[in-house]
């Protein structure tokens, strides 16, 4: 998915938050977003959001010498949905369709991103994730999930956010042993990283963990390092978290089933206008 | 006053919006936004806002060829304004204070401006006009300005948008003989011109008309024109309409009473938390 001229104020919005939310030196700030600026000045459009998001994360890792600036956030979501967890667990068991439930919570998880979300507020997630139950969704396509998961031999899971990535056990558990489970190789955003893993209750749970080399909030595969570009081209199925790797592997030849929440209003302009928030099952290339 | 770090989402959102009003062509708009983007790689924070719009300004008539891209809104709010005017003459009768009543007018008809709020729609600014005979006032301020108003030999009065500039006529008919009117020098957002001084009903009114040879959206001494700078430094008195004067200004040594409604948040922010749409007579260097 390319970038859109309506991409630019947040990518502005963003680059200012983040900023604030580590310096409160104006010269640092007004340095990141002139910095910003010159990267805007020369973006294509060919370019998809995350990447720009990389960009734009590597000048504030530059100008204030921050590693990662979702540290905190990401262990406290990841603490927040560890003590969801079992809830959701019991919600599921007393669900009619299991597989759907699990469908429904590990795309709600989604809504833990103060990455997309700069009001985000942990509190109201249990209700909002609890609304997924009840939420509209294209159930053929769940079904369609369900069967490829069923049938392949080798799934890569691309995970998303810290906090819905704990979630997101509910769905590898069955699958477990053809899962290989890939992460960011970089902080970037909240999302999760081989830091978070042990956390988040993903250590040991997979038959492989990889990460993709890369501090893209999404996946580029020519910033991927070899052995993730292979695991990517060798999956039989990927499953794809969120909207940041549906909005930078919506061209992809692969087989692969996008699991993600809409967060923005040029996805949702894009989608034939879904709602703000809707949960979308989107397979591509992959038979039914 | 300078910019702030916080202006610059507000300088992206006027370029994008500006530019979709004026083309539907995405190549056209993204050279404009990259264009901007630029200028606000390089920009200081020196710069006032308004010399900021100057900027876009330019790069957005560069690119589209458009030389006056508020011509219809701006002959839409004059002609809106005059058949509000009789309406509030009758208010204005009917106050206690006739002098107050008047200033109170014309700095609420500083809200017809499609400049500052995308939103705007004429229809809902006759009730917000109103709102504005009750609305909170520094009233010892009003009586330093009818005070320096008496007093002053010559006055030179700074307008701002079309519309907003109809009503001006109230507050300089009774001081017409010794009031020198300012528009800008050429098409800047939907600031009075010299095109539009008829239309407005205010050829003929005053002593002398005079632009100030430049298109800065407020007044920037070393961008206007000799005879300007001339009227400038010679008047006993300005009154300053707007916040774009304000923002141009709000540094200078000379005698000026500003006017005008608050229409940004940093604005409101740096005269110490003032509501967004108060209305404000600030006079400076004058004495009481």
């Amino acid at each position: 998915m390319k970038s859109t001229i309506e991409c630019m104020p947040c990518f502005v919005e963003h680059a200012l938050h983040v900023a604030a939310m580590l310096t409160g030196d104006i010269p640092s700030r007004h340095e990141i977003i002139k910095k910003v600026f010159a990267e805007l000045s020369v973006m294509e459009l060919e370019e998809t959001p995350p990447e720009m998001a990389r960009k734009i994360h590597r000048i504030i890792r530059d100008v204030t010498g921050v590693h990662d600036p979702y540290l905190k956030i990401k262990d406290e979501s990841t603490e927040f949905a560890l003590k969801l967890l079992p809830f959701l667990r019991e919600d599921i068991d007393k669900a009619e369709d299991k597989f759907e439930a699990i469908v429904r919570v590990v795309i709600a998880g989604n809504i833990i991103d103060f990455g997309a979300d700069i009001n985000f507020k942990l509190e109201s997630a249990h209700d909002r994730i609890k609304e997924a139950f009840t939420a509209p969704l294209d159930i053929e396509n769940v079904r369609v999930l369900q069967k490829a998961m069923d049938r392949a031999e080798n799934i890569l899971y691309l995970a998303d956010n810290c906090g819905e990535a704990v979630f997101d056990r509910l769905l590898i558990e069955p699958y477990r042993d053809k899962i290989t489970l890939a992460v960011r190789g970089f902080p970037i955003l909240n999302d999760i990283t081989s830091r978070e893993l042990a956390h988040s209750g993903l250590d040991g749970l997979v038959k492989e963990v990889i990460d993709t080399g890369d501090a893209t909030p999404g996946v580029v595969l020519k910033y991927c390092k070899p052995e993730f570009v292979k695991a990517f081209n060798e999956a039989d199925l990927i499953i794809s978290k969120g909207q940041g790797n549906f909005e930078t592997l919506s061209d992809t030849e692969r087989p692969v089933v996008f699991l993600f929440r809409v967060k923005c209003k040029v996805l949702s302009a894009m989608l034939d206008k879904v709602p703000m928030g809707s949960l979308h099952v989107i397979p591509m290339n992959v038979s039914e």
